[in-house]
């Protein structure tokens, strides 16, 4: 199934972009004319769901509703209104006269994407790894093994009619039973990314299990930081939007820091009350304790709770607030609420070290859409390829092409010796 | 160690790039004045390398003359006139009125270098690391014990002067004993890539006993095909220099592949002289047995020599060279030998998945000082991150900074609803 993808991802690169244009929009039809047999099969998966007593939030996940499809729909056909990402010039060079090098934008290869419950997860990836000429495995969760197959069908389908028959469905695969995933992992020769969906204990085990690259976040711990120069208002409303908008988002507020000033000047009792008032329980760190400020004691200092709960503390300092992010933070994303003009929130994006730093701003910013990027394959704290929200440009590498212009033949003992024959010349172009 | 090393880095980071450039400086200063302290810890190295009867060609890697230090030198004074790395905008973007998106690049953030043998490493990773302010640690050889001790002791001192007592020695951290190297590949929360360079057998140990990511390439087995339309000259000019330059080297020729028009023109018979000639033996593939092109047959069809043996073998068309070269290539190196008025050279630089594609030019100029791009960290067959010859812009990543211009808060819930408060604009602004 891997080389089967691989191969037709080559094929598919090698073809105009009219062709992956062409793919992509007949996807997006595919999907609103066979949209009967795609809610019909979730309906299944739902029934199943409801006598197996699933909790109320999976099910919301799980279901594909009119909204749901036209909005991927609308998303999938912007993207076919984007330029081609692919054989994008990226720096260009002349190595000596007549030998231009190039390093241009390529496809990785082959991806491998386990998804977790949302169905509709599965037509955003398989648009963004076709627009990329990106191969695709795709591992869903079982509870929407109907939906799957479905939209794994109807998506088929339309390559090979969006692309008149150059591309065989196989440039996407969907791997079905749990089983195989661990043979997967061992496939480090064919399957160049792995990219995880899904709960911190699915990433982790994927981490440990596998020697190929793996783009994800296994935690969100992300911080606001209330600066001593923050006005009450800004402070109080970014604290409840980042902590109550999506509680269970990997990009919420896990922890509050408190300036000590703003205890004194009563910023800080303001943001707990409006914090409490949204329904959020706030556990006090030692200092946060000693200060009065809460009446539960926690000595976690790194923890996701992934709900209407938070650890609050007191910093002395801008660099102490930094200091803790920089110890506890999961390098997710990391926000000030400050004064306009105050030097802390420059200070503040310049130092601290984490794929997203927002300024006035809150946490929930950290997402593809809400960044701009189109849809989006997943967010990574790791600190190679590609950081925080990840959107086509996190599905290409490069190439580096080099071309003999003078028709002459070049080799490396031209440029060697006392004397060479050849010299370099190393003059950028681009 | 790595602690010490991320604390460094990160406040070599906040400061001005002038820092940056006057620890070069002051590095490459030290070098010279130095000189004679680690010319005598490097004849200890000799000495006991001749008392443990090590090889001729290792003996030369080991030896630190007058000038490769003096060729050090001058690279690092180099890196220090380059335009600083660092605070780059990659990406501009207005996400709605008065709020602003920047994408910049910012240090990976601690690096493990594990290498073999050559010294002169040392220096030239250090000054990488430096000019893009993350924090090192090294794991050199033990036969290079005394001059690795010398050199980090050196580079060491000038960090501190050069930065004027604000950075100190500990951003570079040296690992002497085998043993720790276990215990560092654990330390997945805090060493942020692994570079090997060193033996396939080293490169392999290391990608399967660390969770953190590693760059580098553990097989070179290197192309050069040579198309119908190749003249006699260049295709047995290219041949002879891929395979001859520097055979042990990984981006030397392993295989060369023959179109069968070639065989009928004798320009294969001249190309396969002409490297025997140059003491070269051409081990044959079962269609080049048939043909009578070698004495010695193979079964290998994915071999890295290392030496001067090649493979050669025929094939009927150059999609049939493209296949065989996907099929048991590394993705490292692969060349074409045609006319330069074929239309073979653009569909070879097209269709070929590998690091470095090139037209009428030998592989071996698949190397950092060649490509331009200063000094080499090493060469990446991975497909994340980067791919081929890596110098500076490899050890970077990059950090969204969201700013409120406007002064006013940003929340995801004012983007909400059917009435929102706020749009977004996603304008590009650069």
């Amino acid at each position: 199934m891997a080389l089967r993808a691989r191969r037709e991802a080559r094929k598919l690169q090698a073809l105009p972009a009219e062709v992956r244009r062409n793919i992509l929009n007949a996807v997006a039809d595919a999907l609103l004319t066979r949209k009967d047999e795609i809610v019909q099969a979730n309906q299944l998966d739902l029934a199943n769901a409801a006598q197996d007593k699933v909790a109320g939030p999976l099910v919301k996940r799980l279901g594909l509703t009119d909204e749901k499809l036209a909005t991927l729909v609308t998303g999938i056909r912007q993207l076919a209104t984007l330029p081609d990402p692919l054989g994008n010039v990226k720096a260009k060079r002349e190595l000596a006269d007549g030998l231009e090098l190039s390093l241009t934008t390529v496809p990785i290869g082959v991806l491998l994407i386990i998804f977790e419950s949302r169905p509709d997860s599965l037509p955003q990836i398989a648009s963004l790894a076709l627009a990329s000429s990106n191969g695709l495995l795709l591992k869903g969760g079982k509870e929407a093994y109907h939906s799957n197959t479905a939209l794994h069908d109807v998506i088929g389908d339309a390559i090979e009619k969006g692309s008149e028959g150059l591309i065989s469905k196989d440039i996407i695969g969907l791997v079905t039973s749990r089983g195989q995933v661990k043979d997967l992992l061992s496939l480090d020769d064919t399957i160049d990314l792995v990219i995880p969906r899904g709960s911190n204990a699915l990433v982790s085990y994927i981490q440990e299990n596998t020697k190929i690259p793996v783009l994800g976040h296994a935690d969100g711990v992300c911080h606001v930081y209330i600066d001593a120069s923050a006005s009450e208002e800004a402070a109080c409303r970014i604290t409840v939007d980042a902590k109550t908008d999506y509680p269970s988002a990997c990009n919420a507020m896990e922890t509050l820091l408190l300036h000590a000033d703003t205890v004194e000047n009563g910023v800080a009792l303001n943001v707990l009350q409006a914090l409490r008032s949204a329904g959020v329980k706030c556990l006090g760190g030692p200092k946060a304790m000693k200060a009065g400020l809460s009446d539960v004691a926690t000595q976690k200092t790194k923890h996701e709770y992934g709900d209407l709960t938070c650890l609050v503390e007191i910093v002395d300092s801008i660099d102490e607030a930094i200091d803790w992010i920089h110890e506890n933070g999961s390098g997710h994303t990391e926000a000030i609420v400050c004064a306009p003009d105050s030097p802390a929130g420059e200070i503040f994006l310049q130092k601290v070290d984490a794929a997203c730093v927002f300024c006035n701003t809150s946490t929930r910013f950290a997402d593809g859409y809400r960044l701009g990027l189109g849809a989006e394959v997943g967010i990574s704290t790791g600190r190679i390829h590609a950081r925080g929200p990840v959107g086509v440009e996190g599905l290409l590498t490069t190439k580096w092409q080099l071309r003999s212009l003078s028709g002459e033949s070049y080799l490396a003992t031209d440029f060697a010796g006392a004397d060479p024959k050849r010299t370099f010349t190393h003059k950028n172009l681009l």
